[in-house]
């Protein structure tokens, strides 16, 4: 007998990781990228106050977090016109996404999603044995139609939807996510993944109805908060589900600077719309340098782009990998039809003239 | 149909918290404590190189921490004598246990602990649906033998043992240890939690062999060195069971800020030693106070000292219930006999003060 024994289910599992991170990369090629522009981070950071109570906290790192998140909650709370238990506040929405999947999913449930949409929601659900159906995209969107015609046929537990979407960056209105919500198979929950949010237009996000027990939104400060490596993400819900939470989280999960610098940001609504304009100039130059190389950038609601490079998805990763090569960190998508895109995070000046000098070259060495 | 639909495990669970948290309490009492002595956590705080590496690095929050932990974990693995894929970095003990026993325990596998032992393990244990069972302590000591035998008994796939011990703060000499480890039954793991072994005398811990796949350990940067509130913590183990926590961690879950600390706290050990020192300080003075009272301190190899109340768990739960009451936040074991002790964490002289000041009230309030 061999020791330990697995679950059936881990022994079958791949060690495997949703992305390589750029650490990773730049260890294995043994130099530094010097542009980062391929994990949608925000290169403009967290903003001064955030930066200057985080500093402030470091010292109080002896202590636990406090295990409810209550001020955090609260303030979110507070700001989403929600009651605080209508508020999960946790390691990203990665870690939530986790939680959630380990709470509905058993082995062999159906989950639905769209084929080449966010990989650590599918690592979560094969994690917990679940049966992953795909729809593909169309035309660039996620098919909310397709995806609620699926669940209904597989009967699916969950539905996953990112609007903004990621890879693509394309979205759909509040009002056709609210048709999606009423159109529902019973007992069916869409996992609504609103990660780049901050960046749509406004009517982006359908309308918060904590009385709704078919929707669980997700939102991030890894985004557009510049606080990707702070790990604190929120869920927000029915009070049920949300409180359901507290039967599978690690209660004293949250690294206590994170709560303080979380709680900062939130309150610096100043600096979140500067970050969004910063954001939208970034996206626009991308978008101009794809233009000028003759390739056709995707219009974008996130802080990236993908650019289409006009071909199939081995020329894309040759470019990517041309990219690369030319220390230019970007990634691109995973599955066909997207993935003859590129993916390219809004940067700050230096980083975008480092993206618009290896392009060219780029595209010419992939040919 | 209700929405979602759990698994029938997680229909069935509590939603529970291991710890009442005290900022908790402290919203429940209306006040503030005056004494954080209830968490173990150290108030000597980190090093100041790891408050100042820490605060350097708050601004580079934007980025998503290294998914490797590649540098921590390389430091790790050169301290320890091991090779890095024998080191697993997590967020602190409790994410840890909870992504083994995530890996190890279905529903009704049976785990073996001690009566009284570490919640937050129980909590994962339930959490996946293990049978857990326990043996008592003997003379405030986990029992290995009995835990063995347990083990032999019920096939346990795990076993726990904390050494030195929570809530007892007792602890076995190395080779006890490893004639444990000797004596599992096949294909049951030792899950040997070392939290508190930096405070506890040379030889304690058996010694490393990560071939030996009969057990793995867990340290944390949580206790001796001062970073509860980072999240950090690691595992120890033969190179398969390390791997296979990829297959279910959250892989860019750790913060970036906490990263940068823990490597810098592990390079710092003259102040490790200091404040090993300063504990070893603060628990002579609480047995002093304890003995002061006609109470008995249990000899301990933590940062924190049981004191023995003298009489039954309701004594002591209102030994602490007013100690509470005078703003000294304290805690107690959960579990008979432990529980007619109250559990005192190393502070400071101003907070030890305290304590010293509101015992004798306490005690007579208790009556």
């Amino acid at each position: 007998m061999t020791t330990p024994r697995y679950t059936p289910l881990a022994a079958a599992l791949p060690a495997t990781v949703p992305f390589v991170g750029p650490e990773t990369q730049e260890r294995a090629r043994g130099r530094l990228f010097q542009a980062r522009l391929g994990a949608n981070e925000s290169v403009f950071g967290p903003s001064p106050k955030t930066i200057a109570a985080m500093r402030a906290a470091v010292p109080q790192t002896w202590k636990y977090g406090d295990a409810e998140n209550f001020d955090l909650k609260t303030a979110i709370a507070k700001r989403l016109e929600v009651a605080a238990d209508n508020v999960i506040v946790g390691n990203g929405i990665d870690g939530l996404l986790g939680s959630l999947v380990r709470m509905c999913v058993g082995q062999g449930d159906p989950v639905v999603t769209s084929s080449g949409a966010y990989p650590t929601f599918n690592y979560h659900v094969n994690g917990f044995g679940g049966d992953l159906v795909t729809v593909p995209f169309r035309d660039d969107f996620e098919d909310t139609t397709a995806l609620v015609t699926k669940a209904r046929d597989v009967n699916a537990k969950l539905v996953y939807l990112a609007n903004p979407d990621n890879p693509m960056g394309t979205c759909h209105r509040g009002g056709v996510v609210q048709s999606m919500i009423d159109a529902l198979p019973p007992g069916c929950l869409l996992v609504l993944d609103e990660a780049y949010v901050e960046f749509a237009p406004q009517g982006t996000s359908p309308k918060i109805d904590v009385d709704d027990r078919r929707v669980i939104r997700f939102r991030t400060f890894s985004k557009a908060y510049g606080m990707a490596g702070a790990r604190v993400g929120y869920g927000i819900g029915h009070h049920d589900l949300i409180r359901n939470f507290n039967k599978v989280r690690d209660h004293f999960g949250m690294s206590k600077v994170s709560q303080v610098g979380a709680l900062t940001a939130l309150a610096d609504q100043d600096y979140l719309a500067e970050v969004i304009q910063k954001v939208d100039e970034a996206r626009r130059r991308i978008s101009a340098i794809a233009i000028a190389n003759d390739l056709m950038p995707i219009p974008s609601s996130t802080n990236f782009v993908a650019i289409d490079c006009g071909r199939d998805g081995d020329f894309a990763r040759a470019v990517l990998a041309e990219l690369v090569k030319r220390d230019v960190f970007v990634r691109m998508p995973f599955v066909a039809p997207q993935d003859r895109c590129i993916r390219v995070s809004a940067g700050t000046g230096p980083e975008l003239d480092l993206f618009e000098a290896a392009l060219p070259p780029a595209l010419e060495a992939a040919g």
